[in-house]
């Protein structure tokens, strides 16, 4: 049997934040449940954020609760802040993932508060949630841990502090974002390991943006140091409205197309992982969809894992 | 002091021979001085290929004599075979390369022969070039040795054959290329230990295409394999015109931003290399350039490696 690696799919919030148009909640739950119906298991499906600050998202409630009779999908929700949390567990979200900044500049454009304030909102999250009859799990998400555009260079030590005081607060597990995609595999590997020596399996896995191509040679450096959870957006959607410069996330089916190939499994069936493509497209036309897996076709080669 | 990774830059061969339109001579020569400017060390120029064949490359010789002026720029040519490389050698090119399919069909599409026969060309090619006064370092490529659009998976051994062949025919050095882009990260490392297990040092570099996006995931891999030397195309042009399906070669400068973020010297400035998209723009106008450095910019992490 295959090694088995996870792969997020947050195209209808990540994607879907940054695109010029909006989907209707109709296109968003048809797109959702074709990735769900070609094997995606876990998706980010929208974000309980208000709807003045980021309007594609104000349906998000209707999206939770429409992708929660998908079966054997996981429902995740971002959630910034207490309040976020509240709401998503209101809704019946599986999961939450909670960004918290590792960079000032981007935690004070983004959260509008230091990553110290970040942290310390984290352990009040944590605390309401444990509190709750229904469990619900709670992803951290380190924005910013491989730089950031706002304040250039991130040093590892500030991605430990943080990751640390994210652990301390109790979060079931931390993803490491490369939030404006400026981190290339020397980087990662350094930094995986030294989360890694910090908070152990706290640390789950890695968020990755393509800004500057290397998205997928960071995803292997990772998979080299033992990551085995992935997010990544189908077509490549994605960037983020307070980290200028940054642009679309890991394409998911080329992300697919390199696991599968190297024999990791990833529980995900490409040919229809490419049809919903269609659904993505026709919900939102204006967008460009990156993705060479798409381009190219699968090649005559290609062997799923076992 | 870092250690030095080589690139040569195959554009104005591999990235202009399926270009639909033609590049003038003096606009070649213009774009390769550009990148020898920005430090390029190392850039086939042309094909002596007969211009029947491929039109674009008609002017090789004119091209390649006009890059023998270009101070500290080391001219290779693509020869198809013995004629080719008595003409390359006519010329004044410092090095060929001599293109040899793996696989049977491409061998057979591509240069009409089988490569056992390509194998028996080479050895009378070597002959010839050892008996000249000048020396010509001869660099065979053995093409589809991670797949192929024809034939499909490429076995290993299959690899190891060819270029077992091709070192003891006493060529200077191997590339393995990935001429349709369908290898993955964990194949590379297979073959490259394979063919290294049973050529030794004469196996020199790889030649990546970014057909599934893989270029630079594999390129990472060969470096972890301890290959330090790549063909790339500025713009990630390229393909060939008797594999379908396969797309542009590995961007030269995304390639450049990756191994100069992770501490490998290249000997190339990234902003003026940057700079000669211009002219390559200019010379071919009508063709698309891929390539995410260019796109986002240089970020204000990058610092050049020492």
């Amino acid at each position: 049997m295959s090694e088995h690696v996870n792969i997020c799919e947050v195209g209808p919030r990540d994607g879907l934040q940054i695109a010029k148009t909006r989907m209707s909640t109709d296109a968003k739950v048809a797109w959702i449940a074709a990735m769900a119906a070609a094997g995606v298991r876990e998706i980010e499906v929208g974000s309980f954020v208000p709807p003045r600050v980021i309007p594609q998202m104000a349906d998000t409630e209707e999206v939770v609760r429409r992708s929660l009779e998908i079966p054997g999908l996981t429902v995740i929700a971002l959630a910034p802040n207490l309040r976020g949390a509240q709401n998503a567990y209101n809704t019946g979200a599986h999961k939450i993932s909670v960004p918290v900044s590792v960079s000032e500049g981007h935690s004070r454009a983004n959260l509008n508060r230091t990553p110290a304030e970040s942290v310390a909102e984290m352990a009040r999250l944590m605390e309401w949630v444990k509190a709750q009859p229904r469990r619900m799990e709670v992803i951290a998400g380190a924005s910013t841990a491989f730089g950031c555009s706002i304040d250039g260079v991130v040093p590892t030590a500030q991605v430990v502090e943080v990751t640390t005081g994210l652990a301390k607060a109790g979060v079931d597990k931390i993803m490491l974002a490369d939030t404006v995609g400026y981190g290339h595999p020397a980087q990662i590997k350094e930094v995986v390991r030294a989360v890694r020596d910090a908070i152990g399996p706290v640390l789950y896995g890695l968020h990755l943006h393509d800004t500057m191509g290397l998205g997928l040679a960071n995803a292997l450096a990772g998979l080299e140091e033992g990551i085995r959870a992935f997010d990544s957006c189908l077509g490549g959607l994605g960037g983020c409205p307070y980290a200028p410069g940054a642009s679309g996330n890991v394409v998911t089916e080329d992300l697919v197309f390199m696991l599968e190939s190297m024999g990791f499994a990833t529980g995900i069936d490409l040919p229809k992982l490419l049809e919903a493509r269609a659904l993505l497209h026709e919900g939102l036309p204006a967008e460009p969809l990156a993705g060479q897996t798409a381009k190219a076709g699968i090649p005559k080669t290609f062997r799923r894992a076992a």
